[in-house]
C-alpha cells in the first residue's frame, strides 16, 4: 500500500525485522511510514476505495458529499438505517464514483462485522480507507453510548485487520476514526459520551504506533461543536444540565459543511497518528502531552 | 458531607444557585468544594464507611490492607469472586474496622447495582467513599474489557448517585476511580485496554467538575506498571506483541504494596479532580492539557 501511495519503498518483512531489532530500533520503520505520508495532496483520494461507517449521519452526509467532490473509485456507505433518497442524491453528485449502501449496526458481534467486510472486499478486491463515524450522544443511554462510540469502533477496526494486516499478507490500509474534542477535554455534562470519545482518541493513537507491525496507519478527526441534530437536543448525565444543548449552542459553533471540508482535508493530509482538531475552519494537529512512557 | 469533613460551610441550595448564576459564576461553589479538601490528613479515613469494588484484586487486596491500617468504621468489599480466606485475613488485621464482603459483578445492569447499594446503605446508613477498582487486561476480549473497565465503572458510579446526589436530598460523597497511566498515554500493544482507561480518566474529570451540582467529588488514581498477576501475562491486541508482559517487566515497575501505599495517600489527600499518577513511590497530581473549552 505504501508503494502505491508514495512510489517505491524498500521491501521489508516487518515481522522478521521485529525479531532482530529491539523495539526502539524499530523506529526506523516508523520513518518509512512517515515518508508514506508525503503523498498527501488534493489528488490523494483519486481512485480510492473508501468505506464510510455512518456516512449518512449529520457530519457523515456532508462529509460524503465533500468526498464526492473528489474522484474516488468507490464510496461504500455503511449505516444503521437506509435512507434511499440520500443515497440517490449522493450517487448523482459525481458519476465517476460508484456509491453503494449496505446496512450496518456497529454493535453487532465481531464475526458479523467480518462477514460484511468480506462481502465488500470480495466485490472491490481492495479497500484503501475505512472511516469509522458511528456515534450517539445521549448520556441517559450508558450502554448504548459506549457500545456504539467505542466498542463498535474497536470491533469494526479489528474486523478489517483480517483483510489489511501485513502479517496476514494483507496490503495495509488507512483508518480514520471520528473522535471529538470532548476526547481531549470533556463536556462535563455528558461524561459518558466524552469518556467514550477519549477512548477513541487513545485507542487510535495506539493503532498509529502499531503501523510498523500491521501496515495499517490511523488518525482521528475530532470535530468541535457542530450544528447537527445530535447536538440540537441531547440528554445530560442524570440531567445535571437539562439545557446543555442550548448552552453549548450559545457559543460559536461550526456547520456540518465547514466540518466536512476540514474533515476531508485531514483525510488528504493522511498523517499517521494525526490528532486533528476541526473547528470553524481550523484544522490543527494537536500535540498530546507525554505523562509517562511504557518504554516498549 | 462537606460540613462533616471540614467543619461548617455555608448552607447553599446548589440547584437554586444554578438558576440564578451563569455557569462561570458557579465557580465560587467549586471553591467551597476545594476548601472541603482541606481536611486531607492521615486521620482522614478515621471512622469512614468505604465501599471498595474489587477490593480483593491484586492492587485491591494490598490497598485494602493499607486502608485497614487506618481506623475506618466499615470496609465493604465488593468483588466478583468470594475469597473467604482473604476476607478472614483482612478481618483480623484491624479489629476496630468491620470488614464485610458481598459478591458483585460490575457488568450487571444498572438496576442490579442500585439494588446491591440499597442493601449496603440500608445497613450502614451512610457511605463516605466509593472506590471503583474492577479491571481486566486482555486485549483478546474487547467487549469484556470495555464492559468491566468503563461501562461497569460508569454504572456503579451512576447507581450510587441515587443515594448521594444532593439534588435528591443526599449527603454527597467521594468517588475514587482506578484509572491507569495508560489512560494518559497508551501501552500501544493493548489499545483496547488503554482506551478504556482513557475513558475512565476523562469521565472522572467530568464528575469532579459536576461536584457543585451533585455534591459528589471524584478523582482517579492511576498506577504505573505494577507487578500483579494481571501484568504477569496478558494478551496484546491481535497478538501485535506476544511478549508484551515480559517487555514491560524489563523496565522498573512497582510492587502492589508500593502502589497500595501511594493509593491510600491519594485517598487521604482527597483532592476533587485529582489525576494521581502512582509509580514507584511517586504520587503526583498530573496537570492535564487544555486543548479546547466548551465554555459551559
Amino acid at each position: 500500500m505504501f508503494a502505491k501511495l508514495c512510489g517505491p519503498v524498500p521491501l521489508i518483512n516487518f515481522r522478521t525485522a521485529k525479531c532482530f531489532y529491539k523495539p526502539r530500533q524499530l523506529n526506523k520503520f516508523y520513518n518509512i511510514i512517515a515518508r508514506a505520508n508525503c503523498s498527501a495532496s488534493s489528488s490523494f483520494l483519486c481512485d480510492k476505495n473508501v468505506i464510510f461507517v455512518a456516512g449518512l449521519g449529520d457530519i457523515g452526509l456532508d462529509t460524503s458529499k465533500e468526498l464526492l467532490k473528489r474522484d474516488l473509485k468507490n464510496l461504500v456507505i455503511l449505516d444503521r438505517v437506509d435512507k434511499p433518497e440520500l443515497v440517490c442524491e449522493l450517487k448523482e453528485l459525481n458519476p465517476k464514483v460508484k456509491v453503494t449502501f449496505m446496512p450496518y449496526d456497529v454493535t453487532v458481534p465481531l464475526a458479523e462485522s467480518k462477514k460484511l467486510l468480506k462481502k465488500i472486499f470480495d466485490k472491490l478486491k481492495c479497500v484503501d480507507i475505512l472511516i469509522n463515524g458511528a456515534g450517539i450522544l445521549d448520556d441517559h443511554k450508558i450502554e448504548a453510548t459506549i457500545a456504539v462510540n467505542y466498542t463498535g469502533l474497536v470491533n469494526t477496526t479489528t474486523a478489517i485487520m483480517d483483510f489489511w494486516d501485513i502479517r496476514k499478507g494483507g496490503p495495509g490500509g488507512i483508518i480514520c476514526n471520528i473522535g471529538s474534542v470532548t476526547g481531549f477535554n470533556p463536556i462535563t455534562q455528558v461524561p459518558v459520551y466524552s469518556g467514550s470519545k477519549a477512548a477513541v482518541v487513545n485507542f487510535t493513537s495506539s493503532l498509529a504506533k502499531l503501523a510498523h507491525i500491521t501496515g495499517v496507519t490511523a488518525y482521528t478527526v475530532n470535530p468541535g461543536i457542530t450544528r447537527t441534530s445530535l447536538v440540537a437536543k441531547f440528554n445530560s448525565w442524570l440531567d445535571v444540565e437539562p439545557d446543555v444543548a442550548e448552552l453549548l449552542l450559545e457559543h460559536p459553533t461550526q456547520s456540518t459543511k465547514e466540518c466536512a471540508a476540514s474533515f476531508v482535508k485531514a483525510i488528504e493530509k493522511n498523517k499517521n497518528g494525526g490528532l486533528w482538531f476541526l473547528d470553524q475552519g481550523i484544522l490543527e494537529d494537536i500535540k498530546w502531552d507525554k505523562h509517562w512512557d511504557p518504554c516498549i
